[in-house]
């Protein structure tokens, strides 16, 4: 069986089909368990450092809920304004200091590779929560969950993934859990923000089917679930094309109804407009649910690096 | 027997007498309780979402407080500023996904009505902990506790309420509890921050007996119960105005010995300069007594919505 | 027995060796008790205020490991800007509110006496983690705790205090605690940031053994603990003056086997680069231990004041 007793949680390559598999189980059990009771004791007198030196509502009170319902503690820090950063303290030292109280730390840094450098120096495990534009492994896996949840396996299902697939670090660590099952994907972008060469490349490798494509429609059509992200106005040189591009990647009620009204439609949120509020009644619209699932991940990966399952 | 059990706590004008006297009733509880022993299992294993986009330190601690005191958890965060509303995430889709971590949610938010939207969305029940300029339940229900704490009853009182009336949602929604009790109300004002006329209207025609002045004296010399509440200057055009108002709106222990040593003197607090610090010694000064009133409101509304009682 | 039960602490002048050796003693006890089990439970139920009127990673975080270690919970903030402070409200006032709250209070505050004026109101106890350039004495009492920890004892070692001797207020702490022991010290500081007058004075009084100096390598030689902090840049007037200093102020690890390879390094943190990364894997070097000793020396303060123990 999958063993993560002590690993770090840094990045979406580094998981085995067996240890995805064993992850999603164990967070199955928990969602199963917060239906009869409030939690569990699993992490009783366990504290967990909560280090967000970028803001986040949803990734941070995801962690310190799941570490709540395991019945444990949480100490930390919700913006970078209030850590020692700001005397000019380094990014090791901060992480060294908090290892002496903590006994897993959950954190989010602007800088690629900084979860990395913070597992290098600490004892604690350290489960990423967001490294600049870097890795998001702990987002992809309640992406995987909550496919699963959803539409039973992702084997044999097309993936659709949309918006900014150049940056986007949820998609990124995402791809890399998917290429372990036999799906297919499409990828939907403004050429200027397509998926990385190099992803796609090794992606095809692999031999998984991938097609990419500029338009919503076709491809949503063909969709077991579209995986919409936010576009953002900053990456564009050029306003018009910005509003031509993220006017064509608007998810619609209208839309979904026409093309595909089966679909399981997920998003990484906050969301802008890209998916209009009208689409929230829909049965497919699975991205609240998909955040509950964040809750189930978090207990699961907690409680399988503390040795508590 | 009144039956709070999920219901959203918004507005002061939402309680019949019935629940007022339960609530009063379950809080005096929680308060000897709290004498013998340092808190409850009642919450045992529940989160609460504190959602404070607004900052307070009184009213946030005191909700927390009131949920650690219940043997509950707390997430959530003090300001706007590490919220995922810098996103451009809309308040709808913050408390929806709060919603999916948390068994109840106590909230302040600049806007108006902005309790009432969260309500409308989330499945957890929502305490309103002050909605912009709109409504401030949670102490209006703490002053009508402190009323009865400290005088018996608030039928047959004479009570003065103080300060800037027409802006203060606090004594907006204390007016909504106190026309359930037999009293007299005196509102003392400047012209310019008079009680909104609507209300006064209102409670006269429920056959409560209302009087209007702008002299703080002769009120004071009537009241059982004197609430003052702060001015703020930025209301005014004139600066001569406010500062000959605003100083004539200053309660000394000179002006409350000589004109009424009996009075019982509230505040919603924070204070500027309205009570001169040399009130607080003398026995009626009740202000911080009703700050510890304040937990054990707030541990009777989550027990009560929660079915905890 | 040395009886600190009720008793605030404010400032490092205020123990006894008793209570020193007492707070030593139960520090020692929880540090042997968290090898074995994870927390005690003999603050649950009881709730802390963590006031931090001040941004500090480490102190707060310290404060509230230890809270959580020992069963409690903890309300607060990590800045001034998410409290009523902005409202204009009195330090006091602050105090008195939050007083209603909790069983015991850990703060810091940009004023010299802010701690002891919150104590005056307070009726929980007050821990004082930081009031300006004043007092710091939790520090101090961890410091001595990690000499002890790491020497055996303070009597008979030679203590190097290095840096910014004016204006710290870890030192100044310190030396009120180091002065009850049969010790030496050596003040290394550049002319304009001597120790005042006043404390080498009345070290010199009791009998303790004090020297100063400018130089870093001769102290070093003599040291059984090298204590360094931070110089700022700031507090000098000629920037090549500032330069020089800080730079002959540099704790290198060729520096150390050269001199003194066995010595002890202690520094309070953070720190910027008065002492090489290069150090930190030398045996002596313990100021990640140091601050591990910072959970343990506030966990025996708060049970000792509480009466816990």
């Amino acid at each position: 069986m999958a063993d993560l007793v002590g690993k770090d949680i840094l990045d979406g390559a580094q998981f085995t089909r067996d240890e995805l598999e064993r992850i999603m189980e164990v967070a199955a059990d928990f969602r199963q368990q917060l239906r009869e009771e409030k939690r569990s004791n699993l992490m009783d007198g366990y504290v967990m450092g909560s280090l967000f030196f970028e803001p986040s509502t949803r990734t941070r009170l995801s962690f310190e809920t799941a570490m709540h319902r395991l019945g444990g503690a949480v100490v930390g820090f919700a913006s970078a304004s209030v850590s020692s950063t700001t005397k000019g303290e380094s990014l090791e030292d901060t992480i060294r200091t908090v290892d002496q109280y903590v006994d897993v730390i959950a954190m989010r840094h602007p800088e690629i590779g900084s979860a990395r450098r913070a597992a290098a120096v600490a004892e604690a495990v350290v489960l990423n929560g967001g490294d600049g534009a870097g890795q998001h492994p702990t987002q992809a896996l309640l992406d995987l969950f909550s496919i699963e949840s959803e539409c039973g396996s992702v084997d044999g299902k097309t993936l659709v993934l949309c918006g900014d697939l150049k940056n986007g670090r949820t998609v990124h660590a995402g791809v890399e859990l998917y290429k372990h099952y036999d799906c297919k994907m499409i990828f939907v972008a403004p050429q200027t923000l397509r998926m990385p060469a190099g992803i796609t490349a090794s992606l095809r490798e692999r031999g998984i089917a991938v097609e990419e494509t500029t338009e919503l429609e076709p491809a949503l059509a063909e969709a077991d679930v579209f995986y919409m992200t936010r576009i953002q106005k900053e990456r564009f040189a050029d306003p018009a094309e910005y509003a031509r591009l993220s006017g064509s990647y608007v998810l619609a009620r209208e839309i979904i109804e026409r093309v595909n009204p089966a679909v399981t439609v997920l998003h990484p949120l906050p969301r802008v407009d890209e998916i209009a509020a009208d689409v929230d009644s829909l049965p497919g619209a699975a991205y609240f649910r998909q955040v509950k699932n964040g809750v189930c991940i978090r207990m699961a990966l907690i409680a399988l690096v503390m040795g508590k399952v």
